[in-house]
Protein backbone atom coordinates (compact mmCIF):
# COMPACT_ATOMS: atom_id res chain seq x y z
CA UNK A 1 0.00 0.00 0.00
CA UNK A 2 1.08 3.63 -1.09
CA UNK A 3 -0.78 6.57 0.61
CA UNK A 4 -0.01 9.52 1.77
CA UNK A 5 -1.75 11.64 4.37
CA UNK A 6 -0.74 14.56 6.73
CA UNK A 7 -1.97 15.07 10.43
CA UNK A 8 -3.66 18.82 10.79
CA UNK A 9 -2.02 20.70 13.40
CA UNK A 10 -4.76 20.68 15.88
CA UNK A 11 -3.99 16.73 16.19
CA UNK A 12 -0.47 17.05 15.94
CA UNK A 13 -0.80 19.53 18.72
CA UNK A 14 -2.29 16.91 20.79
CA UNK A 15 0.62 14.48 20.47
CA UNK A 16 3.30 14.40 22.88
CA UNK A 17 6.13 13.12 20.07
CA UNK A 18 4.52 13.17 16.42
CA UNK A 19 7.87 11.08 15.64
CA UNK A 20 7.22 7.96 17.93
CA UNK A 21 5.09 4.97 17.40
CA UNK A 22 1.84 5.57 19.72
CA UNK A 23 0.58 2.42 21.20
CA UNK A 24 -3.29 2.66 19.63
CA UNK A 25 -6.09 0.57 21.61
CA UNK A 26 -8.90 -0.85 19.08
CA UNK A 27 -12.26 -0.88 21.17
CA UNK A 28 -15.37 -2.85 19.55
CA UNK A 29 -18.27 0.43 19.67
CA UNK A 30 -20.97 -1.63 20.29
CA UNK A 31 -19.69 -4.30 23.08
CA UNK A 32 -17.06 -2.12 25.07
CA UNK A 33 -14.56 -5.68 24.56
CA UNK A 34 -11.10 -4.81 23.99
CA UNK A 35 -9.73 -5.85 20.69
CA UNK A 36 -6.31 -5.24 19.99
CA UNK A 37 -3.39 -3.41 20.66
CA UNK A 38 -1.65 -2.03 17.78
CA UNK A 39 0.63 0.60 16.64
CA UNK A 40 0.09 4.39 14.87
CA UNK A 41 2.76 6.15 13.35
CA UNK A 42 1.76 9.70 12.14
CA UNK A 43 0.56 8.89 8.18
CA UNK A 44 -1.14 5.96 9.37
CA UNK A 45 -3.01 8.27 11.90
CA UNK A 46 -3.76 10.66 9.58
CA UNK A 47 -4.97 7.97 6.69
CA UNK A 48 -7.16 6.13 9.83
CA UNK A 49 -8.55 9.64 10.16
CA UNK A 50 -8.98 10.69 6.39
CA UNK A 51 -10.47 7.07 5.11
CA UNK A 52 -12.34 5.81 8.60
CA UNK A 53 -10.65 2.65 8.35
CA UNK A 54 -8.22 1.63 11.31
CA UNK A 55 -5.02 1.49 9.62
CA UNK A 56 -1.47 1.12 11.79
CA UNK A 57 1.90 0.55 11.40
CA UNK A 58 3.60 -2.52 11.41
CA UNK A 59 6.41 -3.00 13.52
CA UNK A 60 7.45 -6.83 12.50
CA UNK A 61 6.89 -5.35 8.56
CA UNK A 62 7.72 -1.97 8.66
CA UNK A 63 4.85 -0.95 6.59
CA UNK A 64 1.59 0.69 6.97
CA UNK A 65 -0.88 -1.36 7.48
CA UNK A 66 -4.74 -1.13 7.03
CA UNK A 67 -6.35 -3.55 9.20
CA UNK A 68 -8.19 -6.27 7.31
CA UNK A 69 -7.17 -5.55 4.05
CA UNK A 70 -6.32 -9.22 3.43
CA UNK A 71 -8.27 -11.08 5.73
CA UNK A 72 -11.31 -8.66 5.23
CA UNK A 73 -11.91 -8.39 9.11
CA UNK A 74 -11.58 -4.80 9.00
CA UNK A 75 -12.33 -2.04 11.57
CA UNK A 76 -15.03 0.99 10.80
CA UNK A 77 -13.57 4.18 13.16
CA UNK A 78 -16.52 5.28 15.36
CA UNK A 79 -14.38 7.89 17.21
CA UNK A 80 -11.02 8.22 17.89
CA UNK A 81 -9.34 9.63 20.78
CA UNK A 82 -5.74 10.72 22.70
CA UNK A 83 -5.30 10.24 26.45
CA UNK A 84 -4.21 12.93 28.80
CA UNK A 85 -0.47 13.15 27.92
CA UNK A 86 -0.98 12.65 23.93
CA UNK A 87 1.38 9.17 23.50
CA UNK A 88 -1.56 6.55 23.47
CA UNK A 89 -4.86 6.48 20.96
CA UNK A 90 -7.82 4.84 21.92
CA UNK A 91 -10.17 3.98 18.63
CA UNK A 92 -13.56 2.92 18.90
CA UNK A 93 -14.86 0.91 15.97
CA UNK A 94 -17.14 -1.70 14.40
CA UNK A 95 -15.24 -4.42 13.80
CA UNK A 96 -16.33 -6.74 11.09
CA UNK A 97 -15.18 -10.44 11.76
CA UNK A 98 -12.87 -11.62 14.68
CA UNK A 99 -10.28 -9.01 15.40
CA UNK A 100 -7.65 -11.45 16.49
CA UNK A 101 -5.85 -13.48 13.12
CA UNK A 102 -6.42 -16.28 15.25
CA UNK A 103 -9.97 -16.51 14.95
CA UNK A 104 -10.93 -15.13 18.45
CA UNK A 105 -13.20 -12.39 18.38
CA UNK A 106 -10.53 -10.60 20.98
CA UNK A 107 -6.53 -10.65 20.35
CA UNK A 108 -6.85 -10.88 24.57
CA UNK A 109 -7.84 -14.18 25.29
CA UNK A 110 -4.93 -15.65 27.12
CA UNK A 111 -5.54 -15.06 31.14
CA UNK A 112 -3.52 -15.09 33.65
CA UNK A 113 -4.92 -16.97 36.71
CA UNK A 114 -5.33 -14.31 40.24
CA UNK A 115 -5.31 -15.30 43.53
CA UNK A 116 -8.78 -14.58 45.25
CA UNK A 117 -8.70 -11.51 46.27
CA UNK A 118 -9.61 -10.16 42.87
CA UNK A 119 -11.28 -7.03 42.51
CA UNK A 120 -9.71 -5.95 45.78
CA UNK B 1 8.44 1.84 47.29
CA UNK B 2 10.78 -1.40 47.75
CA UNK B 3 9.05 -4.33 47.14
CA UNK B 4 9.75 -7.89 45.07
CA UNK B 5 7.91 -10.64 43.28
CA UNK B 6 8.51 -12.83 40.40
CA UNK B 7 6.72 -14.23 37.57
CA UNK B 8 6.06 -17.92 37.37
CA UNK B 9 7.48 -19.76 34.40
CA UNK B 10 3.99 -20.55 33.11
CA UNK B 11 3.54 -16.59 33.13
CA UNK B 12 6.73 -15.74 31.69
CA UNK B 13 5.70 -18.32 28.91
CA UNK B 14 3.10 -16.08 27.70
CA UNK B 15 4.95 -13.03 27.18
CA UNK B 16 6.95 -12.48 23.92
CA UNK B 17 9.79 -10.72 25.57
CA UNK B 18 10.11 -10.19 29.02
CA UNK B 19 12.80 -8.13 29.46
CA UNK B 20 10.68 -5.23 27.44
CA UNK B 21 8.01 -2.97 28.94
CA UNK B 22 4.53 -3.81 28.32
CA UNK B 23 1.91 -1.38 27.76
CA UNK B 24 -0.74 -2.35 29.48
CA UNK B 25 -4.58 -0.54 29.23
CA UNK B 26 -6.52 -0.77 31.92
CA UNK B 27 -10.58 -1.32 31.18
CA UNK B 28 -13.00 -0.72 33.77
CA UNK B 29 -14.61 -3.56 35.08
CA UNK B 30 -18.32 -2.87 35.23
CA UNK B 31 -18.52 0.02 32.62
CA UNK B 32 -16.24 -1.19 29.70
CA UNK B 33 -15.03 1.95 29.49
CA UNK B 34 -11.17 2.10 28.87
CA UNK B 35 -9.64 4.43 31.15
CA UNK B 36 -5.69 4.43 30.60
CA UNK B 37 -2.64 2.98 29.12
CA UNK B 38 0.15 2.96 31.39
CA UNK B 39 3.38 -0.09 31.01
CA UNK B 40 4.65 -2.73 33.14
CA UNK B 41 7.74 -4.23 33.79
CA UNK B 42 8.10 -8.37 34.87
CA UNK B 43 8.33 -7.17 38.39
CA UNK B 44 4.98 -5.06 38.18
CA UNK B 45 2.93 -7.55 36.75
CA UNK B 46 4.19 -9.68 39.47
CA UNK B 47 2.90 -7.46 42.01
CA UNK B 48 -0.20 -6.51 40.28
CA UNK B 49 -0.64 -10.37 40.09
CA UNK B 50 0.22 -10.91 43.87
CA UNK B 51 -1.23 -7.79 45.58
CA UNK B 52 -4.85 -7.41 43.15
CA UNK B 53 -3.92 -3.82 43.24
CA UNK B 54 -2.24 -2.49 39.34
CA UNK B 55 1.13 -1.44 39.74
CA UNK B 56 2.65 0.01 36.93
CA UNK B 57 6.34 1.34 35.93
CA UNK B 58 6.43 4.65 35.75
CA UNK B 59 8.95 5.61 32.41
CA UNK B 60 8.92 9.51 33.68
CA UNK B 61 10.35 8.48 37.46
CA UNK B 62 11.78 5.39 37.04
CA UNK B 63 10.07 3.38 39.34
CA UNK B 64 7.66 1.31 40.18
CA UNK B 65 3.82 3.19 40.33
CA UNK B 66 0.93 1.23 42.12
CA UNK B 67 -1.62 3.04 40.86
CA UNK B 68 -3.29 5.44 43.37
CA UNK B 69 -0.98 5.08 46.39
CA UNK B 70 -0.65 8.88 46.61
CA UNK B 71 -4.28 9.74 44.70
CA UNK B 72 -6.41 7.23 46.44
CA UNK B 73 -7.58 6.55 42.84
CA UNK B 74 -6.81 2.64 43.37
CA UNK B 75 -7.89 -0.14 41.14
CA UNK B 76 -8.42 -3.58 41.98
CA UNK B 77 -6.98 -6.23 39.66
CA UNK B 78 -10.13 -8.64 38.46
CA UNK B 79 -8.61 -10.14 35.66
CA UNK B 80 -5.43 -10.15 33.98
CA UNK B 81 -5.17 -11.11 30.22
CA UNK B 82 -2.17 -10.91 27.97
CA UNK B 83 -2.68 -10.37 23.99
CA UNK B 84 -1.85 -13.44 20.79
CA UNK B 85 1.69 -12.57 20.36
CA UNK B 86 2.57 -11.71 24.04
CA UNK B 87 3.37 -8.09 23.72
CA UNK B 88 0.25 -6.01 25.20
CA UNK B 89 -1.91 -7.15 28.85
CA UNK B 90 -5.32 -6.22 29.67
CA UNK B 91 -6.18 -5.39 33.19
CA UNK B 92 -9.61 -5.39 34.45
CA UNK B 93 -10.34 -3.08 37.53
CA UNK B 94 -12.42 -2.05 39.95
CA UNK B 95 -11.37 1.75 39.45
CA UNK B 96 -12.21 4.14 42.95
CA UNK B 97 -12.05 7.06 41.79
CA UNK B 98 -11.16 9.17 38.35
CA UNK B 99 -7.92 6.77 36.52
CA UNK B 100 -7.16 10.12 35.02
CA UNK B 101 -5.03 13.15 36.60
CA UNK B 102 -6.72 15.56 35.54
CA UNK B 103 -10.02 14.65 37.40
CA UNK B 104 -11.70 12.83 34.15
CA UNK B 105 -12.79 9.46 34.55
CA UNK B 106 -10.93 7.91 31.80
CA UNK B 107 -7.45 9.53 30.54
CA UNK B 108 -8.41 9.04 26.71
CA UNK B 109 -10.99 12.16 26.82
CA UNK B 110 -9.78 14.44 23.96
CA UNK B 111 -11.55 13.55 21.10
CA UNK B 112 -9.84 14.03 17.57
CA UNK B 113 -12.52 15.35 15.00
CA UNK B 114 -13.29 12.91 12.15
CA UNK B 115 -15.22 13.13 8.73
CA UNK B 116 -18.84 12.03 8.52
CA UNK B 117 -17.39 8.20 7.20
CA UNK B 118 -17.96 6.91 11.30
CA UNK B 119 -18.15 3.82 11.65
CA UNK B 120 -17.73 2.66 7.86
Amino acid sequence: MRMSANLSPEVLALLKDPKLLIPAIAQDAHTGEVLMLAYMNQESLALTIETGRATYWSRSRNELWEKGATSGNTQGVVSISVDCDGDSILLKVNQHGPACHTGEQSCFHRVIPTPSHKGA
